[in-house]
């Protein structure tokens, strides 16, 4: 048996390459990453993070230092439920989600990279294997990009190879927003695959009276149009508004997810695997949602992620969004004609130019 | 217009007189303490505070100092909605609920003491007024007592004033339980009001089946047997159980509770102003509560939850429990016949005893 050795959590705080804003978070300028490595006493490795747009990573990284850490040393590594478990109880009471579900999956994806890199499998074969080709979408934070803006990184992302994209919506008014999607199905084409994001903005009321008017413009999904606490609200949209809804990314925990699907108040699960309580949920809310015939799509860490969705056999597309922090990473997502591949190297593949990072160490 | 000028927060760890356990927590030897004390353009100041058993504080000190100092400084301090949901805001993406929820309570608290500190009112009057006798009860942490001790606590419980008392439950074999319960029922009397708490131990099938048997001892609730995510579930107990039902200890969002009462899966909501979003959180679960017709229980620093209780019309039993923390205190909650008077000073009129605790610096 391979005991935990070493478990070293980081904090880094990583300036976006420009402003962005979306409906609900303001302006964003830094994103924050927490990492954290475990060493086995085989001197093995494993390495997995979270993000944060800008608050709740000091939090994280002290749950992972302060709370997880000491009571990791010594345990298993192998049996990663068990550890998950061990985890989750550690930090319930003021945990089940915030901070905590961020500190429970970096931890678990660090587990899962270290058994892929010791078994010597990719995530993707590890968990079960299905297609190594994951379709993915171009997620813009875009709400205030003027028109003109809003169509030249439509076509730079064209030019990318991505053949999905996703609009922000929430403007002031739903007339700015339908003449905005409406311009780009024209600038897209019949067909092409669009998705709009309301980030939180709107009441169930006016989510689906947005959604109706959306109709014309053939979406494959309305993402998140109201808080996500909103159950019944979810409930009522999906039958009442007459689009395809996505939501997730703020769900921390899997039975929000069980609760979320068993209501039906959802089309497109979309978990978050550093938010949602690492792979070890992922996979469950990819799972159940199979069970329910749901397609499943993702938000955040996509190079992570690739291996998750090329291991599930209803997965849809895979948001591509890199947040500044693609710079740091030994390895760039690669798209082509809209689809990515999830590498065959052990684990996830993936390290970090630790000495770049070192300089933005909050 | 008074500006917040500053926003202190600390974190210290209070060794327990003794070690505790229940049935999910485990083992309990030190209390975390996260206060934070707030002062405005006028010199006058406001303290709050949150808790936890033993992890989640440097999480939530570091969501209060990092994340939310930064944006209060200079805000109107009196305007508490306003302050409260750009504080859930700013903590949202990897927030609603865990740490975040502690953090944004402590500072609620803050604000609610300073309102009424300058408006020279004790928090019950603030909040509406209703009645300073608040009926309190007596919670055991003491699932591990031998019998013996635990009828020994409960004759120490009735000298100190108690006039109903809440014991563990989950034990290995819910015959133990039984038994504790009879022993428990007998040595008090019938009609003493006794209640049990499982500490999520149970499936929903279980909890079923120990309410089934717990109902000849006619108990004033059974507390949490499920975890607190299962709605589901709880909306069986109640229907199938046939006794009343607390829970909320561990929901850390208004949203939670909202969700557990409209789908009636809960006859004691038990919110704790420390982690359920503070004070302003507090009030908006009984005000619902009191249009569902359902009373209101409590969970920890009770010194400031007798102000809330005594505010509010459908209060029941207030639990009273001090953590060891009344020990730094400048007053212990007077337990008189049954009852806690809430204090007539302006705010929650609490103090903490800054010198002892600084030797307890995290």
């Amino acid at each position: 048996m391979a005991r935990i050795e070493r478990v070293v959590a980081d904090l880094y705080l990583i300036p976006l390459p420009e402003v962005l804003s979306d409906s609900m978070h303001g302006q964003m300028s830094v994103f924050e990453v927490v990492t954290v490595r475990i060493t086995d006493s085989d001197g093995a490795t494993g390495m997995g993070w979270s993000f944060t747009c800008g608050t709740n990573g000091a939090a994280a990284h002290a749950n992972i230092a302060r709370d997880l850490a000491p009571i990791m040393i010594g345990k298993d590594a192998d049996p990663i439920e068990a550890r998950w478990r061990e985890n989750w109880w550690r930090l319930h009471y003021g945990g089940r989600g915030g901070s905590a579900s961020l500190a429970i999956s970096a931890v678990d994806i660090a587990l899962w990279d270290l058994k892929g890199r010791k078994a010597g499998l990719p995530l993707w074969k590890l968990l079960g294997g299905f297609d190594p080709q994951v379709p993915v979408y171009a997620g813009g934070i875009d709400l205030d990009f003027p028109l003109e803006k809003l169509l030249k990184q439509t076509e730079d992302n064209l030019a990318k190879g991505f053949r999905a994209i996703k609009m922000k919506v929430g403007r002031k008014n739903l007339a700015e927003d339908v003449a905005r999607v409406k311009a780009m199905r024209e600038f897209l084409g019949d067909g092409f695959p669009l998705m709009v994001d309301a980030n939180m903005k709107w009441t169930t009321d006016e989510a689906i009276r947005a959604a109706r008017r959306f109709r014309e413009f053939d979406l494959v999904w309305l993402e998140e149009p109201m808080i996500p606490d909103d159950f019944g609200g979810y409930v009522r949209l999906v039958r009442e508004g007459g689009l395809p809804i996505a939501q997730g990314e703020n769900l921390h925990t899997l039975h929000e997810f069980g609760h979320l699907m068993q209501t039906g108040g959802v089309t497109f699960p979309e978990p978050d695997v550093t938010n949602c309580g690492g792979i070890t949920v992922f996979m469950k809310v990819g799972h159940m949602a199979e069970a329910l015939n749901l397609p499943v799509t993702s938000h955040g860490a996509h190079d992570v992620t690739v291996q998750l969705m090329a291991a599930l056999p209803n997965r849809s597309y895979m948001e591509a969004h890199g947040f500044g922090l693609e710079r740091f990473l030994n390895r760039k997502l690669e798209i082509r004609d809209g689809f990515a591949t999830a590498p065959s190297d052990p684990g996830h593949g993936l390290d970090f130019d630790w000495k770049g990072l070192e300089t933005l160490r909050a």
